[in-house]
Parts: C-alpha cells; sequence; structure tokens
C-alpha cells in the first residue's frame, strides 16, 4: 500500500511537470546595458540633455535609446553601452561576468534594483565622467511573466525555478534558481545575459522551457 | 508486486547515482587559446622558430607556451591568444562564442581535433600572417580522465554525462552533453570554456559533479 502511494504521488508530480515544461518560454539575451538616473545623464551627455529613443523594448514602458556610454573598471574600458529607459532612481550597469574580468572588476550577482554593496565602476559620455559608488552588477537569471502567465505556467513571484535551453542542442543546459518576477508590466520572457546565452548556444526568440 | 519492483528499480538507480555524484571533479577553465602546426608557426614567427615553455598544464604533456597570436575574422581582431604546445598536425583554436561573436566568426561547437568544415581564420604573429581555411571552433564541453578514473567513477569514453556546476551558488547550472574522454594520458578535469564558466560563476579548481 505504502508503495503504491509514492508510485501515485511520483506520477502525479511528473505530470503536472511535463505540462508545465511543455510551455515555450521565449528568451531574451541582454547583451551590456545601463540604467541611468537624469543626474548622472545631464553629466555625462550635458545639461539639459535628453534621451532619443532607439526603439521599444518587449518588456512595456520600456526603450532602448540611442545613447551609450563607456564604462571603466580598475583594470580595463567597456566602449559603447547601450542606455535603456526611462531614467532611474539609481544607476544600475548590467555586465556580464567576462566583461566584468576585462573591467578589472568583481560585480555580484543581483536582480535588478538591489544595488547596496554592489561594485564601483566609472561611467563617461562626450561631456563628462562620474565615478558612481555602487551600480555594478551581474544580472541574475530571471524570468518575467504577467499575474496571467503566471498562473497559466503555475509559477509564483519570487520562486526559484530551473530552465532548460537549447533543447536538443549540443550546449543544451539547465540553470538553476531562475528568479520568476511576476508583474503586469511584465511579458513573458527568460532573461539570459550574454555569458548564459552564449554557453547554451542560444539567442534571443529561442525557446527554453521549466524543467 | 508490479509497484513494488518499480520502487526498487527507481531505489537503485537514485542510489547509484547519489554515490557517483559524491566525487568531485576539478573544473579547468579554458581560455581562448590556439594549437598550432610547425609550418603555421614558423610562417608567423619566422623561419626556424621554436617554442619556449610558459608553464605545465594538467593534462601530461601539454603545456602553454610563452607565444602569442593574433586572430582575425571579418568583424573583429582578438589579440593575444596563448598558444599551446606540442605542434599539431592541424591548427585550432577554441574560442568563446563571445569571442566570435566579436570576431564575425561562426565557429561550430566541436570536440577536439575535429575540424572538417570548421570556420577560416588569419592568425597573424609578429613575423607574418596566414589565412587557416579552417581550425576555428567552440570546444564541446568535456570531461577527461584516465582508465582508472573512468571505472571509478563508472563513465565510458565518449558517452555524454550532465555536470552539475556551482552547486549551492547563485548561478548553479547543469550542462548537458558533457563528453567525456578516456586516455591514461588524461587527468580527470572538466573542461569548460569561459562563456560556459561564467555562466555558472566558477574558476578552474572548483568542483564540478556528475548529475
Amino acid at each position: 500500500m505504502e508503495s503504491e502511494g509514492l508510485v501515485r504521488d511520483l506520477t502525479a508530480e511528473i505530470s503536472k511537470r511535463m505540462q508545465r515544461s511543455r510551455t515555450p518560454i521565449p528568451i531574451g539575451v541582454s547583451n551590456r546595458h545601463a540604467h541611468i538616473t537624469q543626474g548622472h545623464f545631464e553629466a555625462v551627455f550635458g545639461p539639459g540633455a535628453k534621451f532619443s529613443k532607439f526603439r521599444d523594448l518587449s518588456q512595456p514602458g520600456q526603450f532602448a535609446a540611442n545613447e551609450k556610454i563607456d564604462i571603466a573598471g580598475s583594470k580595463g574600458t567597456v566602449r559603447g553601452v547601450r542606455l535603456l529607459g526611462p531614467f532611474r532612481q539609481k544607476t544600475q550597469v548590467e555586465v556580464s561576468l567576462t566583461d566584468a574580468i576585462a573591467l578589472g572588476a568583481r560585480p555580484p550577482v543581483r536582480e535588478s534594483g538591489d544595488l547596496a554593496g554592489s561594485a564601483p565602476l566609472k561611467i563617461s559620455g562626450p561631456c563628462g565622467a562620474v565615478d558612481v559608488q555602487e551600480g555594478l552588477i551581474l544580472a541574475q537569471r530571471h524570468l518575467h511573466c504577467s499575474t496571467a502567465e503566471a498562473a497559466a505556467i503555475g509559477v509564483a513571484n519570487g520562486e526559484a525555478v530551473r530552465v532548460r535551453v537549447g533543447r536538443g542542442g549540443c550546449r543544451e543546459t539547465v540553470f538553476e534558481k531562475t528568479v520568476v518576477r511576476v508583474s503586469d508590466k511584465f511579458s513573458l520572457e527568460l532573461h539570459l545575459d550574454t555569458d548564459e546565452a552564449n554557453a547554451a548556444g542560444v539567442k534571443t526568440g529561442d525557446s527554453a522551457y521549466i524543467a
């Protein structure tokens, strides 16, 4: 009787997971980019400077700007880092660990907005440079979705899920600890940085599956 | 009765996997590097030029040379690519996909030595440059081990295994399709490229586990 109960429970759990794992989740690969305060923006692009929009992003209200900055660490510089708008309350620069090693920086892995104690960097543009005391991070891999999408897939805000990418390819990979972020300002997308995407041989628009 | 048999089989399989997954496997992160023919070496370093050894590598007989070359694709150049010795029958340059994108190249994922139809590149050094028709690859992630180590862990040459890295960290990752390469010229080591290592937040000397 005990064995039969175990088999029934296992079967139910596996069935639920198989169901969930059938939903393809679009991958969005985030190249290095920066969110910036209006103050820092004007410091590097000049007083009164404004964003000009390059294109809308998949997350509603967010856009890529035409403006780019250079970022520097103790060892090197990465040029032409795309700014994303709108302005934020704190400047946040997201790079890959490959970039961080080139910069000579040791940024922590963080969720967006969690900047206390993150790494310092220098940002510069055509009209000036600013030493930013904290703001350089590696992005914690995460899954955006709306409230309705979260309900349909069976995930909750803040939950960590395992995500399979590159299914069937020779670099197939399972990313553990992918944080789910639910908001009606979001649409369904798995955000990976370039190291993660390249390690798994995937690109924007490819599909991921909760494992 | 059927359920009991299933439970017994599952329990045995899980037990075997738990046993195997307890062996820590040292990770070796391969930065971009090149194996080179004597002909290409002399073409870029001059007639009669010889390797000078920088340091021995973990795999017996292999060494890193002091000499470095530049490699170029259609879009960019990566400078200072370390040469490994001894000389090979074919020039083989291994880069990360991050590097390949910077070069403007589309190398396939390959095992070492499998170069037919791989990507072209230009190599150059202080005394000249050579257009190499094929030889640029992304390395298929792989696990080196000796015959005795393979027997102890329970893996066979050519087998593909799942390997867990960064266990307990915020970038924990499972790499599928990690090819086992058994030879008494090898010692136990998981070889990842920099994209894979950085995606998982691991470095040379950290431990991996067969999953």
